[in-house]
């Protein structure tokens, strides 16, 4: 008989259990700190009408939305959390609590086309401050710090946030009079560091941009310098359109309430960061691995104005950032920085000898669990001795008690660290590790 | 313009921040029981090729698959947790470690007929313990126990586990000559406490069933008292057959493991025990609310032969235990034992009153979260202080700082109680609280 093939589909991942454990805990990290911070979870369905998604779809992603019907239903699968979230705001706008701090973690699905590094379906770990009318530009700033505060107890390797603001980049081009073409231009801005100089400037001649104005987008992008270096020149530039003079203040500010948080080494003024998607408005950021450039962004984001447009009369601004956690995941271990193959997530595995001791085992391990906040396994399956402890070291179980005869009636307890051989007194061990 | 409609589908749950956060904290509290007791965590794509998914599903199942094409990929959404993971097993056995103890929290999706209480997206919250080959019945009570630790934890009201034995229902109904018709019956006892007696004796009386031994199987169905009452009662039926003994020897195991753990109050034999679901095979379980029994099961599950038959060559033996997280909810917030308005997962909110303390105010929250492992949130939109405290009292948060010049200068803070309005020291408030 011709068996059913069970390999996951091509951009679907699944885990080993030693590799779930670790994506679970830096999904967990992630959750806490926005926890911690007082972003509040939302959970939105990851099945939809569709025509709430393809609303808020265009070009490509329509083509990539997973769509099918259930009775006279059409209905599609998310394909991130922010749509969602605009029909989620839109529809209990009346409950909810403005600034409203969303914390959202969950799957969505892109049909792209099937790439090494490319997921079909995805955890996206998304924290939004929505304000119902306005929202203060210290909300940026929160977003940015959040970022900072969730990369820095990763401890993935030094990391950069480079912060730039599109009020700031359309004020600049329409000074040059490219109102028309900024979409264009902001476009190759933001490939400027994916191909070379001439590739840059050729594709800006395309549009028939002349050579004095394209070298004054170069020297835009390439002011460089310290956070006050860059506002000063920005600043010497004299633009006064109201776009350009308002994206100037914000960044300084936003720069400002970074600083006030000792967020300082790391968060720099870059403004060839323009990010893709054309819902950005104001602040924008990304994030690199200062070791790891070439993997690009780790989690970006920014301010938008209007996220309900099309769901509801009235205006939420909002700022966001979002961590791609599964692509995340998958590059960082394919490179090395992610290395789950040393830690099991239960520090303690209980052998008895017979099921003559499983009773006082059990009793043990409850205790264990309760008073002193241990992962405990007992291993219940009757198989030869050697056989139990290869469980162990197979399952990378740092630590052993064997339980047999002697040990319930002495009450007197080994555990054995599997590594080393060592042998140490449960009392010890409890009030050493 | 006409608005998208932005409402969920019905039969998909969204809950406001209140509801989800004591819905994540369930969910919390079950996931972290799983992995106290040594279950490592499982999780597999919710979207799957067809042929993978109809190969387990039978019946009203199938027609309730949500099934959609992309591209040359027919595809289907799971309709549970078990047919994911038996494919999981079959596609990673020589990694995985066995007996494997299984962890899965995560969505399936089935299109129910829409009815209120009944979800087409849903979560399931599953423990599994998988044997290559052979796995003990000591396992049997080990899932047990988790449900019983889990609820006992969760402290929804006195509960009972209801056990009975799949062996032991079909060694009877053969030593009664019904082998034949055991699955039909089976299913009738299943039904027994919906129906009335009358009814009961009709559906056997409709089998041609004799008298005699529907008032057998009624007498079976009804041995009632202690565990080692209805043990001994059992042992005097005096049947021999293969079946009927061997399931009797694992209840009395499976009861004593649980004894032998001092679960001995809320776990019962219960003899209508029979779960609809045909491939269990020896143990099985039900939960009930004591004071709502109404509501059914709670948390069900038991012993299956065969977990990867059209998988793989080889066999798997398994127990688990499920709990349908999404249904339980609803129904514990709708007869209200589950009552979401009184929390905030926020401990403090710090309000400056301009933004010139917001540097002051982020620090000190920085500070509380990093040393006191507060949930701290600071209120940066500017707002008239009155609409401040407002904020605070419709998130329902029940402490707040309000940081003005004077605290700045005099670092004098004062934490104010929304409910009682008191004011308390900070340092005072952190030593107490």
């Amino acid at each position: 008989m011709q068996r059913t093939n069970t390999a996951p589909l091509s951009g679907f991942m699944q885990l080993l259990p030693e590799d779930q454990i670790e994506f679970d805990r830096i999904k967990q990290v992630i959750a806490r700190a926005h926890h911690r911070n007082g972003f509040l979870p939302v959970e939105t369905p990851i099945v939809h009408r569709e025509e709430l998604l393809l609303a808020k779809a265009g070009g490509d992603t329509e083509k990539q939305i997973y769509r099918f019907e259930k009775g006279d239903n059409k209905l599609a699968l998310r394909f991130d959390l922010t749509v969602p979230l605009a029909a989620y705001v839109a529809e209990n706008q009346s409950a909810l609590n403005f600034p409203f701090k969303v914390s959202q973690i969950g799957k969505s699905y892109r049909g792209e086309r099937s790439q090494r590094g490319r997921f079909r379906e995805f955890y996206q770990c998304d924290a939004d401050v929505l304000g119902r009318g306005t929202l203060d530009i210290a909300y940026d700033a929160e977003i940015i710090a959040l970022i900072h505060e969730i990369y820095s107890e990763l401890d993935f390797g030094k990391f950069t946030l480079r912060i730039s603001n599109r009020k700031l980049l359309n004020g600049f081009l329409n000074s040059l009079g490219l109102g028309e073409k900024s979409v264009s231009v902001s476009h190759i801005i933001d490939d400027a560091e994916k191909i070379s100089e001439t590739e840059f400037v050729k594709k800006l001649q395309d549009l028939q941009i002349d050579e004095k104005t394209i070298q004054s987008i170069t020297n835009f992008i390439n002011i460089k310098g310290t956070n006050d270096e860059i506002l000063t020149a920005l600043t010497n530039l004299q633009i006064t359109n109201e776009q350009f003079t308002s994206g100037l203040a914000e960044l300084q500010q936003v720069t400002q309430l970074l600083t006030d948080r000792d967020i300082t080494d790391n968060a720099h003024i870059d403004l060839m960061i323009v990010r893709g998607l054309d819902y950005y408005t104001g602040t924008v950021y990304e994030t690199i691995l200062d070791a790891h450039p070439e993997i690009g962004s780790i989690s970006s984001g920014g301010r938008y104005d209007n996220l309900t447009s099309t769901y509801s009369n009235e205006q939420f601004q909002g700022v966001g950032g979002s961590i791609g956690l599964t692509r995340l995941f998958f590059i960082l271990k394919e490179i090395g920085v992610i290395n789950s193959q040393q830690k099991s997530p239960v520090d303690l595995l209980i052998i008895p000898m017979s099921s003559d001791q499983f009773a006082f085992s059990q009793q043990l391990a409850s205790r264990l669990r309760t008073d002193n906040n241990l992962r405990v396994d007992v291993l219940l399956q009757s198989m030869k001795i050697a056989k139990k402890l290869s469980y162990a070291d197979r399952a990378r179980i740092q630590n052993t008690i064997v339980i047999g005869e002697n040990e319930v009636a002495t009450n007197h307890l080994l555990v054995k660290n599997m590594q080393t051989g060592d042998l140490t007194p449960l009392d010890e061990f409890l009030t050493t590790s």
